[in-house]
């Protein structure tokens, strides 16, 4: 299963603490793919939560209220949104046992209990590395096949359907958001009331009015 | 508490099937009153889930997987999107004591289990209410003051910082779709871990990178 995220993302951070029970529950495997959520905005045409204002305040409160329901902690970042390249290339040039690692460490200290620094600066970013003695990271997030690499996933992830952040994949089925884990775990289980029979009578629905 | 909804959402059906139950258990009454979706959209520049092909094809999975959680009747419109506004201010007209038995017979027509049959047309909507005996409210939906009351209640909505439907409006407090209504919940149980001084620290979070 394919978890697509940006750092940016408090979701994707709140989602991403419930991967490894879920993994564990399921016996499915869970590989972190790093990808641009503002490529995927841009893609579609879509403002992200931060872009009108009262739901950036709205995401705020709903995050605190779900972390406090997961019972895992959550702080704001220094800034957000911020520019998160720098950490999903580091993430990307990771060494693929230690990518889970770097995940947590990366997702600790955006909006995790780490005392959250930020991870859009390299001073920042190789401090926070050291203790794993993974600084050369920082360079390598700098090289071409890495950057590539994180344009490719993004890719991949629209050519998947996928229109947010965080999105679990599982054979071709996107699943979106923290809202979306227990149907997840249900479709993991075989026990999804979703089925194409009843879903091509959704597909093909006609437009009665589009908004001009 | 108000209840802010268009028909045209599913999250707001789904929603609104949960409110008495919640009602019943807070002692809070709940009051619905009919908005443009449409008209957020315009107002904050973003794109509605059926205007994304991905995410429209998803937000019916996701339905199907929320009604079948819920244990409620849920079938597709015969049209999606489709003009609302009839329906918005068929339930304007309605008398204050018969509005909440018209908002589930109209639901029940755009989404349950009624043999959806539509509510944007004339013609259907006289066969829906006839049983009701509330044929007239197509005629008094023409009227300018049911006309101009849906838009003071956009702009209301609006003012409040509702971005989306449904939206649960209590004491100034907002509470977005389907996933916070145990938020809301716990909020009317007086058992929210948001508070004043937690949220100025969110609120004052200075934007890093905007997204050009």
């Amino acid at each position: 299963m394919r978890f697509y995220f940006d750092y940016i993302s408090p979701y994707a951070y709140l989602a991403w603490t419930q991967m490894r029970g879920l993994s564990a529950r399921t016996g499915v495997a869970v590989e972190p793919v790093p990808i641009l959520f503002a490529a995927l905005l841009n893609h579609w045409g879509h403002k992200g939560p931060a872009e009108i204002p009262p739901k950036r305040l709205y995401v705020f409160k709903d995050v605190v209220r779900r972390a406090h329901a997961y019972g895992v902690p959550l702080q704001p970042p220094p800034s957000h949104p911020f520019n998160p390249l720098l950490a999903l290339r580091v993430t990307e040039a990771a060494p693929a046992d230690r990518t889970a690692e770097v995940v947590d460490t990366l997702f600790a200290h955006t909006w995790g209990d780490a005392q959250p620094r930020g991870v859009d600066q390299p001073e920042t970013m190789r401090a926070i590395l050291a203790p794993l003695g993974l600084e050369a990271l920082v360079e390598a997030a700098g090289t071409k096949p890495i950057k590539d690499a994180i344009r490719t996933h993004t890719e991949a992830a629209l050519t998947a359907g996928v229109f947010g952040v965080p999105s679990m994949v599982v054979e071709g089925e996107v699943f979106w958001g923290t809202d979306s884990l227990a149907h997840l775990e249900n479709h993991l289980n075989g026990d999804d009331p979703v089925d194409d029979a009843l879903l091509a009578r959704w597909r093909d629905l006609p437009v009665g009015q589009a908004r001009r």
